[in-house]
This record gives structure tokens, C-alpha cells and sequence, in this order.
């Protein structure tokens, strides 16, 4: 099967680059099953990161047309780059093709493997949207808590061993505080790190690498045939009367 | 007080035109508290209605740019002017003046007037969409229902009898078989029908005009020298470590 | 249009006396929108402050007679001057005109302005019952905290600077130690204090004066010919049976 | 040990009189273990019924007044004789031995039967009230629903026949539609007509007699020592604070 | 009336020995009403104590054919002697004479007490299954913590001193912290200390002996001719089709 | 990988027997990733079927011994193949492979699918179980219903085509009445029938196989290195302290 990731955003024109994407096609394509073939894609209008309501706003319009783009050219499914899973829903209302999110896809999992879960976010400013993400996917009663790191998207990558130390000593809190059962990277670029398996031992909980949870999850949708709900996430009313995909677009 | 009615999209481009863009200026003002100006203003890119996740998503970042510069033209506070409140997390980072969204506006001000509220909405594709905006409001746990009446947004108009008959004959049964105790116009072409007191009248309970109510929340607001929280809704983190709201916009 | 604001008590012949009382009635009207005359009318039979269960039962009859009296005389909206709303529901099912209670006002005002909410309030023992008003507004969900400065409401007017610098104490824990966006002031004699932007500016969050939102929601319900549902609050059986108010009052 | 069943209300002066007062006790006193006496105590102002919110405020402060006289004469328990339990908690505050309320006694019970509860009600302007009540007593996510006979509280004993033909066409709504495990009679009167076994027979799921629910909840605290908590239910601060009971009555 | 506290494990062969379980049988028909005889039946197969699911799911199976032989004998009710309530379900499912557990008993009564209630439990282990069965008993609601002592079931009897301290000090933190109204035992060896009245005293909140509380649940069912529903707990379908009792265990 | 697909019961000995067995175990490894060997194993000891606690209680002991073994035989993952997940807690337990059970599965992976999902059971009485169930894994926010289709499991095999009409009248009640998005087959013979396409295709949303979605789950988990958290489901506190297995066993 063919998976696009698509980063809702310029990565190749940004500081990480064509490199960093390529790096990512690359793990991803180590983490997949034998017969999936994973494609790294960006999107060449918006944000250079995502810290913020209006930010991942920017991204959507874009965003869309190049999944939309992904399911003409015969990928299977697609998977939003960004854990605040933006325009999920309106992706799935223009396809048929599985759309994951990595925010759902990971609290769903991590759901399997406790009580309680939580985040580990970039900003506190992050919070109350991270929490609304755990109340669509359905499973808020099981999240402990989200905390930030105080560490912004791109400087993850600039000092990995403070980052590794910063995202300890905060799962450690949601562990002993907060009762945290499992833990989640609230960024693809934290997932990225690929620190799970470290950041697991140390604290003594599973943590939960999102970019792996997005790719099985969309895996699995695929094998089993499957794709998201057209009652939930139904095409566009002017389009189900006849009108052109274009005629939604501008009045 | 200047109070800036924002249409997110390019009504006077569209069927209704500039004269009900109009109309709805002049309803506003008369519904207005002495004192307060009210100006109807569209976004010239976007939708020509929404009813789709993928329509709010297109219309909102033109729209944020408008409430920008009407806090910049002096503006007190902004009204979205769309039930489903598109952008509006995202508008009041990039605000200090209250931005103020109709769903919200209304169901607040129902919750105050009964046990149980329904919202009268367009398409049955959208209920889901309407329960979310009851939850992040935070009086989900009021909600009775929401119902589809199937008229689209751009037909509402052309034959008032029958879409005063279809709420009524829709609102009576969030009454009598969802127990509702208030009604709400999940839409504000409906609003702006202004039929809140015959269909209050026919069903025996009231009837919430999300116009009025986004007007009078916003003449609130001001009056009471509040505006949103912004630890909620904080500028975005690039902005607040002194990058410009230009670096927000491209990678 | 005329708000009659009911002290449920006989405030002019306990230690704040009738200065006090028309003292608040010149804050009511100074912040009132042009064409609203609001009067503060106290309760001759009733507790000199309300700070428990039992006293909120002893206001509630001789203050429903006075609503009604208000409403006979042509009052236009009436609102209960205490935070606990004490005797709401009791007062809708026997008027028609609005009746608004502060605690209801105020808690569905901050639910606007953020995702979580805290109300000071005066003790320990009173939390319990604010978070049941919480629930009975319908944002429990918001609900982040109810915190007690422990001083008595008779003596939150004597030593203003210590009453200042314990509700600054108590909102900065709210802020910082339960994540409230907004805070309310649970208890009026807090409100007209006044001290809502000195709070407010010290913990930088919005704070909410109890007396602001109670008029405003009157006067936004009035402007907009809305009042409670009287499927919520329907006149007693027995009236609607044909008897008399007087024969609800004796066996 | 000795219980005071306190009718909230002026039964002795109104039509059902002193003679059905005589039939309640010695219902009680037969219901009651060996050991147990119950005394039947009507209290003298008051509605001759309780079916609004208006008339439940009526009756609480004599209704107190009488429970804390009980409790100087040496009862060791009071039940509230009303299944609105109105003014549980303000007695609770004045009180040390243990004060029962029958709704709550009854959904505490009903909640060991079975998966989901119903409760039969007077008419369907009390069905919110009857929910807020489930919300108290911790157990509203039991609550299948609260259906209304439309029989008013006087007449229930007029046409006893009438009355239990309705109670089990509306017990039966709950059990089939509702998909009620256990039924309340959410009235004393109903209940001191002594249909629990009839009507649990005629539906195939038990229903509770809230006189004996509230006796046997009295009973099992004197029985086990307990009371309720004086952190939830404390002493008004002002008689903490050295104050007498009187002087919390006027300003 | 006949009541049969049923041990699931079997304790006369284990540490406490049959000493233990006859002084468990000694106070339980002291707290007994009147006229009430209860047998304390251990049960031969399964583990020396229960601190875990598999413990737990270890000991049902030969607990129910004791509770089963119970009803055959002509007992009244049962109690299952584990705060746990292994089995109840099942237990409920093949009997007609009530079965009660001490934990739904408790926390029921502890919900007539006060707004929050805590569980005293064993391990940190043990929290989660206790917060499952606050939720299966349907007052998750008012649950305001569960916290572990850390002395293992048989060592609790050890060094009684040291349990007392320990139990003082962690009730004390449930009120404090987690503002708990009252306490519960979470261990029925932690409830035959008898220590509720010490621990009341030292934290100021009521504090529930389980084995009481399962006693008077008991007593209050059969007095009441009440038992568990058999809409919520139906004998197996294959019975009810015909098929013997034994047909059900084996295939 | 190698994954064991436990049978709770001697379904080789039962009317479906060794030839059923081994063409479930060859439908799921049909189903399989590449690299997958899936084994079904059953247990000698339990109940022909379970549609009910006690036949859930009765067959957990003997299942969780298959488990331990099939860990110590180096299978990578163990799945429990009934629907109501029997023993799923106090497997996790004992092993640290991953357990997992497909009606946590299906629901976890439903919940991608859209806003509100439905289970398909067998007989009326299990759905409570269903509730619970839909608790524990954390998405009951989510559940919309849950209808029995009445056909006993060991029916469901001997007339197909009534089996497959009853499903998809009772899943068309679920997406029209109930607003389902998804669809759970909630028994494994159910799902072992293959018929999920059909019935989505019937009702217009995606059915999930539970069988599939339990082995996607399996083989999820094992990929990712991940399993279930100890800190949720850890060894028994005997066995931490250094006892035998054994000595978890008898007193």
C-alpha cells in the first residue's frame, strides 16, 4: 500500500529542510509493514511551524488540496504531519481514502494501554487545545493531564540531549503526579527524536512515538478496508447536490 | 461603541448581494443599545455559504485578516458573522478587543433561560458539528438537541412561508419530544429571517435570534470593559518572543 | 427600562445600612446602558448576610413577595442580589418578566471568555454550594476551582486593603495553581468593591463583577423581549389549575 | 431509638387530615425493625402540598424549626417527609443526629438494584427538579428517566384504582422504553399507598417504597452511629463564630 | 432473618484462621438488627487474600457455588465478604435472594454523607479497580480520591498501632487534599479493626466500617422485600432457554 | 510475529469444534500482515459459550493459564477471543506480551471512524456489559447504542442468511435511529461470519470485524515495541514481593 504523509507546511523551505523530510520519509518507511511504501510530501503555503490556533488555521486551505491531490494520484491513505491534527475533518469530508491524524490515532492506542494518558505539549498555551483533540477522539476521561516542555518546534532539534532531559523530567511529573499510565509526544517533531523507547525506561511507562501510531493506524485502516465515516464526515452539501468541488470555493 | 459585524465570506459578491448586507446593517443598529454603531463588513475570499467543515475552513484566514484591521480602524469588538464561529479561537489571539462568536453568544444566553436547549440547524451533516460547539462553550450537558430542517443556507430566503413553517413544524418537536426549554437559530440567515417571536409564539417556548445575542454579547463585553482571556486565547509564541506577525505567516 | 435589584434581606437596617444601599444603586445606574433606571430594594424579613444553606431558605419567601411586587409595579426585569441566587427558580415560575440571578450571570458571562473558570468566594463550607450552581448553569465542565478567602462578607467593607490584597492572593492561586482563564467574584459585597480590574491587572486574567453581569444580563434579555421558558419554570399546578396564589401559601 | 417523620406541611388542618397522619405512622411503625418507634409530626405553616419550587421554599424554614425541636425532645433521626427533600441540606447544617430526605434515601437504594433508574412523578413540570435531585445524591448517571402520572398530589387517593392503573402504564413506559431496572414512586402520597409490590409485579422490576427507603436509611445511621458530615453540611459560620441561632435569623 | 457473610478465599485454612472468622461472625451479629443471625462461610478453593484482578477473578467461580448453596439452604441474603464485590454480578445473575458487596453498600451509604467521599485502600495498585467500582456503582461523581496505605491485607492485623497511625494519616490527607466528606474502608480486614469511630474522631469526617455498611444494605433488602433486579441481572440465557445449571459450565 | 488468538472455552470439544477453529485460524492469517503467524488456541476448561458474567467469571482462570503459556512458548502477543474482553486486566497482569481483547480493539478503532458508534450483540441482557465495556476502554462519550439481535452465538452459524438480515435490520436501526457512524460486530462468531462489507454496504457506515480489528491491534503493538503499561495492570503485589506464582493460588 501507498501512505502519504503530508506536512501541513513548507518543511523543505524551512530551517529543517528537504533533509529532515527525507530523514522522516526514511523512519517511516522502517517503522511500516513489509509491502507499505511511505512518501513524504509538504505543503507549500503556510507556517513554518504550528504553536497556535491561528497558525494551524493558516495551514488547512493547503493542506487539503495536496491530500486531495494525494488520493487522485492512487495513494491508499493519508496522514496529517501535525499532532494537532489540522482539518481533519474537513479532509475527510472531500475523501474516501483513509485521513489519520496522529493526535487521534495515538491517544486511541494509548488508550489500549491504561487508565490514564498524558501529553507531553510544547507550550502551555497548547493545553486547552490538546484537550479538546482528547475530547473528539472520545477518550478525555482517560487523559491525566498535558504538560508543556517549554521547548518551541523548531528548537527540539538544536540541542537534542536538553530536549531528551526536558521531555524525562516532564513525563516523570505526569507519571508521579498525575497517575499517567502511558505517554504521548504532542508534536510529529518529538516523535521525530524517535526517544520513546528512552524516555519509557526512564519513567517506567509506555510512551507512545505518534508518527509510528499515524502510520499503523493508517495501515490498518487500509488492510482491513476500512476508511472514516461518510455519515460523520459527509461531502459537502453543494457537492452532494451536483455542484463542482470549485463551487464551494469562492461565491 | 463601534461594533464591526464580520460575514465570513463574500456575501456582497454572491446571491444575497449588497442590499442584504445592508439590511442586515440596518436590523443590527436598531437592535443595537443607544450608543452603539454597528458595521456590516464581508471577506472577499471564501464561500458563498457554509455548511461543511471545509467551508470554515476556507473562509477563515481571510477573515482574521478583517477583524485585525478592524481593531486597527478602531473598532470596540468584532462579531463573526456565522453560526458555526469559524476562526474564532484563532481571532482572539490576534485581538485584544472582544471577538465574540454567535453560536457561543446564543447558547450562553440560553443556558440561562431553561433546563434543556435545541439548536434548529441546516443539514443533518452538521449536527455533529453543532454538538462540538455546545462542548466548547461548556453547556453540552444542556443540549436536547439539534435538528435539521434540510432547507440550504442560500434557499432559506427565496420561500419564507415555507421555512417559517419547516422551524416551526422542527422547533415544535425539539419540544415536545426532546423536552427543550429554549430554541435556537443554528444559522444566521435564519436569524436574520427574524422570526424568533412567531416561532416562540407557535412551540411555547423561546426563541434565540443568534444576531441579537452576538450583538448584545459583544455591547456586554465592552460596556463591562471586558475581552476574552488571554490565557486562553494567548498571541501566538513566535509573536510573544518578537518575531513579527509576517514571520507567523510563511516558513 | 426599569430593573428593580432585590437585596434578599433587610440591608437597610443591618451595619451596612441604607448608605450602603444606595450606594450600590448610583454603581448600578452609573454602569447601567443609557434608558435603564435600576432600584435597589431590600427585603424587610430575611438574615443579615447569607453565608449558609439555612439562611438562604430564610430570604427566599419574603423575597419572592417583593419580585412579584416589582413585577405588579412595572419593573421590566428583576435581579436577585445575592450570589447565590437565592430562590431563582422559585421567583420564574410566578413571574413572567425576567429574573436573573448574579452567580448564574456571571458564570455564563466567563464561560465566553475562556476554557476555565474559578469563583472566590467567601468559605470552606460554601464551595460545595457553588459548584452546584455551577452544575445548575450548565458549565460545571468549566468549573475550575471555588476558593475561600475566609473573611466574612460583614467584613469584607471594613478593611478594604486587606480584603484587596486576600482576593489578589486567592486569584493568583487560581490562576496559576488551577489553569482559570477568568475569575468571578462569588459574593456581592465583593462586586461592588469594585475591585475587578485591580484583580484582574494583578493576576492577569479577567475578572468578573457580579453586579455588572447581572444588569447586563437583564438588560440584554429585556432589549431582546426574551425572559426564562415557562416550560422551565411554569406557574405552580394549582395556579394553572384556577386557584389562587393565595391558596399555594396555607393548607 | 426514635424517628420523627416530619410532614413538611400543615397535613393535619388540610383534606387529607390528622386520621391519614394515624394511617401514616402505623404504616411506619410496621415497617420499622423491632427496637424502632416513629412518630408522625405534621408541621403547622405551610403549603397543603408541595408540586413547584415555589411551595417547596414555603415550607423550609418551619420545617427546620420542627427537625431541630425534634432534635432537643431526644429523637435520634428525622426523615423529610416530602420526596422533594426540600431544605435536607439547610437542616443538615442546624442538626447532629442523622436528617433523611426520601428521594435521596430511595436513589441511594435503587441504585444497588440495577443498572438504571426511573422515577414516577407528579406531573411534568417537576421532572427537572427530580433530575437535579439524582445530580445531588451522585447518582444521575443511573437516572433512565423521570416520567410524569399527570395525577396531582391530592387526588392521588381519590380514585385509588385510577391511580394504580396509571402508575403501571407509566412504570411499564420506563421499563420498556427507558430500559429502567428499578422504579421510585417520586411522591410520599404514592408511596403510602402501598403499591410497590403491585406494581413491581405488573412491570417485572422492583420499585421502591420511598417511606420504607428512608425509614430503613434513618434506621441503618442511628444503627451504625453515623451522621452526616459536618464538612459538607457545617454550622452556619456565624454560629461557628459564636453567635446564636437566633441572631442568624434577623439582620 | 438468615444472613450469610461469605468469605471468597479460604480463610479458615489461611493465616487468620478460624478464630478470625469467628470473631468477624461475633460483630457482625452484634451490629445486627434484632431478630437478624448471620453465618460467616468461608469458601475452600481460592487465594489467601485478594490484591489484584487475577486474585480476584480466581476466587468467583467457587464463591458463587457457596452463595448459590446459600439460597438453597434458606439464607435470606449474602454478603460477599470482600470490599472488591468479587462476583457480584454473576453472583446476582443465578440468585433471586439479594447478594450485596461491601464496597457498592459503602459507597452508596458514604453518598447520603457528604459531596466527596475517599477510599482507603491497599496498594496504589488497587486505586484503579476502585475508581471502576465507584463508577459500576454509579457515584464516580463524588469520589473524591482513593488512596493507598501500603500495609499488605495480612499484615494489616499485625501491628495494629501502626495500621491506626497509618490509616489516620492517609484519611487525613483525603480530607484535607481531596476534600472528602467521608471515608471508606477499603479492605474488609481494614473495616473489622473497628476502627471507623478513632479514625472519625482523629480527621473529623465520618469514616464507614464496610462490614456494617454490607450488613445494613442486607438487612434494609430483606426488610423491604426488595432484591436485586432481574431485568439488570438475568439468569443466562441458556437457563432461561431450559438447559440445566450445569449445562452452563462445560461445554 | 507470532500471535495466539485464545479461545475462552473448549470450543474443539463444542458444537463448532476443530474444523470451525481451524478456519478462524485460517481466516486471520489470511488477514494477517505479511510476517504474521496467528495460532488460535482454546481452553479446555469453560463454558460452550458466554452470554453472560458467570459464564465470563467461569472460564477466566483456565484462560489466563493459556495465556502464561503461550508468553512462555514465545508467542509476541495473546488475544482473547470473545468479545467481552473475559480476564483482559488480570492477564495484563501476569505478562508482560501484549493481551489484547477485541472489543477494546473495535471500539478504540470505531472511534477514528466517526462521531458515534454501535455495538450488534447477542440478547438484551448483555448490554450493560456493553456499557461498561465502552467505559472501561474510555470511549463511551462515543457509544450510541447498543441493540441485541436475539440469536443465541451458537445459532448465529445455522442459518446464515437469517443471521445476516437480522444484522442488518438491527444495524440500520442503529445508523438511523440511534445516529451511528460505525458499526461493532460485539461477538466473535459474529465477526468470524465475515459479513462486515455486506452489512456496510447495507446501512451505508463501516462495520468493523472484531476479529480483524483485534489482530491489527496485536500486530500493531508488537511492531511499535509496545505493550500494555505495568504501572495500569502490574504484577500482583505477592509476587513483587517475591512470592511464587503459586503461592498466588491457594491460601
Amino acid at each position: 500500500m501507498r501512505i502519504a504523509y503530508v506536512v501541513p507546511g513548507p518543511m523543505s523551505k524551512g530551517p529543517m529542510g528537504l533533509k529532515e523530510m527525507k530523514r522522516r520519509e526514511a523512519l517511516l518507511n522502517a517503522w511500516a509493514f513489509a509491502g507499505t511504501e511511505v512518501s513524504v510530501i509538504d505543503v507549500m503555503d503556510g507556517p513554518a511551524s504550528i504553536e497556535s490556533a491561528y497558525e494551524e488555521a493558516l495551514c488547512i486551505p493547503a493542506t487539503i488540496d495536496v491530500i486531495m491531490r494525494c488520493e487522485r494520484d492512487g495513494f491508499d491513505a493519508a496522514i496529517i504531519g501535525c499532532f494537532g491534527d489540522p482539518g481533519l475533518e474537513a479532509a475527510r469530508e472531500l475523501t474516501t481514502m483513509p485521513v489519520v491524524g496522529p493526535c487521534e490515532s495515538s491517544l486511541l492506542l494509548a488508550a489500549s494501554l491504561g487508565h490514564k494518558l498524558s501529553v507531553l505539549t510544547i507550550f502551555e498555551s497548547m493545553v486547552a487545545g490538546q484537550e479538546l483533540l482528547a475530547y473528539r477522539a472520545g477518550v478525555l476521561e482517560k487523559l491525566a493531564s498535558v504538560r508543556a516542555t517549554g521547548i518551541p518546534v523548531l528548537d527540539l532539534m538544536k540541542n537534542p540531549d536538553q530536549t531528551r532531559e526536558k521531555l524525562i523530567e516532564t513525563a516523570a511529573l505526569c507519571v508521579k503526579q498525575d497517575r499517567a499510565d502511558a505517554l504521548l509526544f504532542g508534536c510529529m517533531t518529538m516523535s521525530f527524536l524517535d526517544l520513546a523507547d528512552e524516555v519509557s525506561s526512564a519513567v517506567g511507562a509506555p510512551a507512545i512515538n505518534a508518527g509510528k501510531a499515524a502510520l499503523k493506524h493508517a495501515e490498518t485502516l487500509v488492510s482491513m478496508g476500512l476508511s472514516h465515516s461518510k455519515t460523520a464526515y459527509p461531502m459537502p452539501a453543494k457537492m452532494r447536490a451536483g455542484q463542482s468541488f470549485e463551487a464551494l470555493r469562492v461565491a
